[in-house]
């Protein structure tokens, strides 16, 4: 996988703030772009492309709030387009808005595309190269480090090598340090991204530093990003997680790894590339996306692994099952409980915690399958599946016993739904009976159940409701479908600033009583880890 | 990008159903797992592995029934590993079942990297090679085409060559009519796979059919998987959406159109291409997972363009801003109005059915925006949409007005929970106000509204629920969580053999509300298409 010994250095080049805010569904406001700003300085990312200061008074203000960040690493770019044809720099809007953001670096985007030029710019081609000429000289006389984005550049190269290669002249007289080829549509494959990089880079001579901006169109931003800098490129840009337009640019959090663990170039320092975890995770948070678990190197199911005799591996010799440590990026190993679990499996899952024998192994083992086949999962719902162990094993601790729980829901013409439930239950030798509202079934069920145990168990009051999730599952064709909920819950301590969550899962065919399951089961796991003792037994 | 000239054909080799339902999170039961077969035998790849037999039962019930499915195109593998170290194939229960299995092909994997013999079989690197040649041999002597998974064989040809070629050659004399490399810990880069796959070609001489299977662990799978047939495969391996293990396999929807638009393959037919995105969809809506916008050439996302310039430039000029028509693949073009995608992808559905001005357009943009930002979605709810558009038209019937419904779940110690559905209904001038129970909410509510309507409206009897999706969403700390229902329904004429399929959707933070505005819906829906006037109205 490449050399080991030390190659050229390669600049990472950040645009979430720019090119990522482009992506469907994705808002950040200024205190985001700022938020992210930081935790790019705090990855040591070379530059941070900020966003477009013409385009909106979010992004001006951006120029202007940034500066007061205590950035330790990053150099900032304010990012804008050639100027308009037929007006001079120094009278376009645009360029005024550049030169006026205090930046590090402005990164002026071009057409390299003869087809754009004609059909969207619309101007002369010549008009054109005087545009890309002016616009970074106006920019570099202001006295700015000033990079080129040659837009289409790939697309433009097929369709007029030499008109392409003519906008990067242009660029570098009118004083470009960086000239980045674009593959803006994202349509090229790594081996035409290689031979065209190599040409250029004949072309120019070893002297020009030459970058990479790719799309995920056809899957292949991370192979385009790699081809290119293995052909010469010493700058690569990128958005954590992906973000973008259309199918997203090339994910820093591949590309990266890829390039330092695999080909051994020399980008982020080690240190900061066990922080990538962290930073794609803040991203998402911020962002409020969903995570993907199946992201390469920091998603959370990166290093989960199912299956017996494979989990028994790769806990004695790791790099059998495991492509790269998950510690270098800042990710962890997780075992997966499954339907195709095998006994090494729920020993890993479980060896920290209980040491159980073969016996118990094989009988939890039969249980979960049954279980399993009637809808139930448990990979997410790890604390349902410790309670399955303490039943197996007589240990599960009994706090409470139901006499009923009673869910109603009255919705009359043009009013809200409302929902009410009533839980009576046994507990230290007496009944609680107790009412409350909620917005829907899942919320009045929680809140007439800590009613109940309150009381009792002050403890409750630390466990708090998450996220909530529902499958409808047909184990087979002929019987009823079966509801699974899946609950997640976070304990917070009052005197603590900690967090630590767990889930829960319930399966009936009732969908009420499949979350009563998950409830009941979050509140005995939560009592059980608090080590209280029931009242039955004290 | 590649030559235009007929090339390679490339047989398409599905793994969704085995290596795909390997994924964290991903469940599919028996009946999902026969419709995705359906769905994949429409998209005429070659090649369906539909499971393990001996794994567990729904896998081993699988092969019985999917030979009740009348399939077209696809041959149907059954997947296994080699025998037991130490035992007869003939002795070994998991060759037992591959053989009863009478699927047209079985699949075997045996290990390729000495390091997995050593530390994971531990037996002796000869007796791998025995077990490997053997355990083909005997599923050929009983009649079976017999393909090879080389596992891990890109880790073990750098380990040590001369034995992962020896692994190739005993498959070969087992009988095996493919080899299939795989990159099993999904932590190769292109390069090496091109430069590993040319040197087993040389060796293997050109008479051997090889193929390859990929995993993203690098977010490479696309990449290593085109690499490999430019090097000589012919048989690529993937999943649908890339479902798998970690970071998942190569995903055929991405493989595929690379495979066949830009490297001129032959694999699958044109007419099969276009059912790309709604094979993507279906598998997405049978896996209850959400759609990936971003995902290449099929995501909802691939081809959104934001206003402006752009906009204008891409409809005149499409290849100007789209590297492959979205056309060839079944996606859309969209153009986003807001940040949120779908909205006009919907609009531009409209077109087909009704003729509508474009004020009523911009009107139900707005409309659709509003509702998508509450949760709704209606690209698998056209039934609501239209309801949506007559809503908006004025045009929407009232065949009954709600007084109340009110749904009682009660569940005493021990006992099973009972539901109870009562709803009374202004129909026809009269009331109506019926009871129900049923198996949880949604099934009592649905006959409770059904006894009120029976004598009124006769049609509803042809209304069958057949499936039932519930989602949760914006589960954010700060705001209640809502619940997104979609349900689908059959319509069944008592006089014909037709079924018309649709669905409904409804959104409330209850999730009783939401079920009973699709259940509404559907009534609704039902009756206008039956062109049955109102009461109101006759």
């Amino acid at each position: 996988m490449g050399d080991s010994e030390n190659k050229r250095r390669i600049e990472i080049y950040d645009t979430t703030l720019r090119d990522g805010a482009q992506g469907a569904g994705v808002y950040l406001s200024l205190v985001d772009k700022l938020n992210i700003t930081r935790q790019l300085d705090a990855l040591e990312v070379d530059f941070v492309e900020g966003g477009y200061p013409l385009s909106n008074p979010k992004d001006e203000a951006y120029f202007v709030q940034v500066h007061e960040l205590d950035l330790q690493h990053v150099q900032i770019c304010a990012f804008g387009m050639t100027r308009r044809s037929g007006l001079p720099p120094a009278d376009d809007p645009g360029m005024a808005a550049l030169v006026a953001s205090k930046a590090d670096v402005i990164t002026i985007v071009g057409k390299a595309w003869d087809l754009h030029v004609d059909e969207v710019l619309r101007c002369s081609r010549d008009e054109n190269l005087e545009m890309i000429r002016d616009s970074l000289s106006f920019c570099a006389a202001a006295g700015y480090d000033v990079f080129f984005d040659a837009e289409h550049f790939f697309d433009g190269y097929r369709a007029n090598r030499g008109y392409s290669l003519s906008t990067l002249g242009a660029a570098r007289e009118g004083g470009a340090s960086r000239l980045i080829l674009c593959d803006t549509n994202g349509g090229s494959l790594p081996g035409w991204i290689a031979d065209v990089v190599a040409d250029v880079k004949q072309e120019l001579g070893p002297g020009m530093k030459l970058g990479i901006h790719t799309h995920n169109d056809s899957g292949l931003a991370t192979a385009n990003a790699l081809s290119a800098v293995e052909a010469g490129c010493v700058h690569v840009q990128g958005t954590i997680n992906g973000l973008g337009e259309r199918c997203g640019n090339a994910d820093l959090t591949t590309v990266v790894p890829n390039l330092c663990l695999k080909l051994g170039y020399a980008c982020l320092a080690d240190h900061s590339l066990t922080r990538l975890t962290e930073a794609s995770r803040h991203v998402y948070e911020t962002a409020n996306q969903n995570w993907n678990p199946a992201q390469p190197f920091v998603g959370s199911a990166a290093y989960a692994h199912k299956g017996g005799m494979h989990v028994h591996a790769v806990q004695r010799v790791p790099q059998s099952y495991e492509h790269v440590d998950p510690r270098l990026v800042g990710n962890t190993r997780s075992v997966l409980v499954s339907e195709l679990s095998g006994a090494s499996n729920v020993a890993a899952t479980l060896g920290k915690k209980f040491d159980i024998n073969k016996e118990i192994q094989r009988k939890l083992l039969e249980r979960v399958q049954d279980l399993e086949n009637e809808g139930y999962q448990f990979e997410a719902a790890m604390a349902s599946f410790e309670l399955l162990l303490h039943d197996l094993l007589d240990h599960r601790p009994i706090f409470w016993e139901l006499d009923h729980y009673r869910c109603v829901i009255l919705k009359s013409h043009q009013s809200l739904p409302m929902t009410e439930v009533s839980v009576k239950l046994k507990v230290n030798e007496q009944f609680e009976h107790r009412v409350a509202e909620g917005d829907g079934p899942v919320n009045a069920l929680d809140a007439a159940l800590r009613k109940c145990l309150a009381p009792h168990y002050p403890q409750v009051a630390d466990v708090h409701l998450r996220d909530y999730k529902v499958r409808v599952v047909n184990p087979t064709a002929e019987s009823a479908a079966k509801v699974r909920v899946i609950v997640e819950f976070a304990v917070i301590q009052r005197d603590s600033s900690d967090q630590n969550h767990f889930a829960t899962v319930g399966v009936n065919e009732n969908i009420v009583d499949a979350s009563w399951q998950a409830l009941s089961d979050a509140f005995v796991y939560h009592l059980m880890e608090s080590q209280v003792t029931p009242f039955s037994e004290r």
